[in-house]
């Protein structure tokens, strides 16, 4: 039995890693051949993951057909904004029993879906065969088999443990919950708040000002999931704190770092310019959940701010006041 | 109406800054008769805050009768071993409506009680008049007017509000909970977090496993919390999480530091000596946590893990393997 993965970036190719050394044979997917043979004569993706010695169990091929042949676990380990258009390509190769598992985060912009409404949509598989792997995840310290938990979330208990199975190893280890929602939206809501706390680091503030921010963010996040069916315990677990977290507090973040420009006084204009033309994804995906925000009622005064100084040019010296000054009240 | 604050170390005088910029009169007890002199004409605790000009509002004594007197509001902010016997001193000289509020964060060793039971027991007052404040506070960022969100815990409802109304200012914003026991176990259990947090760091791993270990250290504290009668949702806010990210995530946190130490290889004697000759907080309070925790059968692996580590001479780089390697489960 082989495990497909979907996407050579470097969370993919690391996902892929993870399932080898846990005694998976992994067929791991490229777009591009050369990139695909690299890696099958490298041992390396030199591109996405590099000076990491990839397990000799995972295979690598450009080819979707041969990389879903008789696949019966398809990791998807594309960008969510593209994952619509990719998998629309894939439907017709899925095994027709297969477990979709969605690596992506984000919201769908245009039509407020998260990603695995967008696997149900486009596959048109039931929800029991879709799980959502998410938690402190950051790529390149699970490649240098640094300890890590993370979470696996399906509404099929039994489908969860058995992906469990397929992925623990000496250094990963995942625990599973059947609250896919809450997954997701703790996945998709971190990227605005670890801008959040770029901009008050930014602005020069310390620690306190970064934990009430994360606190409050998750917080916010926690309502919206709640709002939308999710338990909020999720949120104070690996795929909603531990997330929040592990972007907040790294400097490979790139949504923690473009913060920072912003609170320093550089425009999304320079920030983008300063980070090689890429707008953090946080800048985008603030608009997609403050619109969700507000077709379900929800609060979420941390992303409001986040983005006004996204899209309407506030600076984030005057939002600072705004937070704090709020009306005071009880904590939940 | 004047409140009085018992204790002019970094987060009493702090708090007293705090309450005066709030428009409150403050009185300032400090032990010594010179500090408090110092105080007085300085406008400033040069040994606790240096740097720190105190507001015009906040008067100094060294005397407990002139502290006390007619103060109805009262807070204790000397360190929690001690809470009991300075108490003891104070308790014929307090005014009998006084609201007690406590600042100490710990477990009293011997007992295993929280502050607040302490201040019942040696002031014979129901819990109704006991507040506690906790939250994301490194003392030394209020002080410097830093945007902080805290916790007013109290089973009045109603004085919590007032509490909140009497230290709300321009950088300091109170939130109001009635869930005492959570906002003490937060505290109290964060210490010994940030000492595995420091471990980690030491032994050289990143974000992932200091996500990692935050998280599932507050899911520990959320099950010891209810256990003792809290709401897990409390250990979800800044009384738990918030104070947690902040102690883990600061330069300053003493606990931290200390860990870092072990996690390198030193001995704890070598860095207490290290560290001015003082033990970190959470290597006294992961004693009383873990008697806790067995009387309540609850399991707190990585309280043991530290435990063993301070107490029973293990290397933390032989407890990492020991924590990821644990049967695999659900997340709760």
């Amino acid at each position: 039995m082989t495990v497909t993965v979907l996407g050579a970036g470097s969370w993919g190719t690391t996902f892929a890693k993870v399932l080898a050394d846990s005694g998976q044979d992994v067929l791991l997917w490229a777009r591009r051949r050369d990139l695909a043979e690299a890696i099958a004569t490298d041992r390396e993706n030199a591109e996405y993951l590099p000076g990491v010695r990839l397990p000799d169990r995972l295979r690598s091929t450009s080819d979707p057909r041969e990389a879903l042949d008789g696949a019966t676990t398809v990791v998807l380990a594309v960008p969510s904004q593209s994952l619509r258009h990719n998998l629309t390509a894939w439907r017709g190769l899925l095994h027709p029993d297969a477990t979709l598992v969605s690596l992506a985060k984000g919201i769908e912009l245009g039509t407020l879906r998260r990603m695995s409404e967008v696997v149900a949509d486009v596959a048109g598989v039931g929800q029991d065969r879709i799980a959502v792997v998410s938690g402190p995840n950051l790529a390149k310290e699970i490649a240098a088999e640094q300890p890590t938990a993370t979470v696996i979330a399906c509404q099929d208990h039994d489908r969860a443990v058995a992906l469990q199975r397929m992925c623990t190893n000496g250094y990963f280890r995942p625990y599973t919950i059947t609250d896919v929602v809450g997954c997701e939206i703790g996945g998709a809501c971190k990227n605005v708040i670890a801008l959040s706390c770029g901009m008050a680091a930014g602005l020069g503030f310390g620690a306190n000002t970064l934990a009430t921010l994360i606190t409050r963010g998750l917080a916010e996040t926690a309502r919206l999931g709640a709002a939308l069916g999710a338990d909020p315990m999720t949120l104070s677990g690996l795929a909603g704190l531990g997330d929040l977290v592990a972007t907040c507090s790294s400097p490979l973040s790139r949504n923690r770092t473009f913060g920072e420009r912003l609170g320093r006084g550089e425009t999304v204009a320079q920030a983008q310019a300063a980070q090689h033309g890429q707008v953090a994804e946080g800048v985008k995906s603030c608009s997609p959940i403050r619109e969700l925000a507000a077709r379900h009622g929800v609060e979420m005064p941390i992303t409001e701010v986040v983005h006004r100084v996204c899209h309407d040019g506030f600076h984030p010296g005057e939002m600072a006041g705004e937070l704090i000054g709020r009306k005071t009240k009880p904590e939940r």
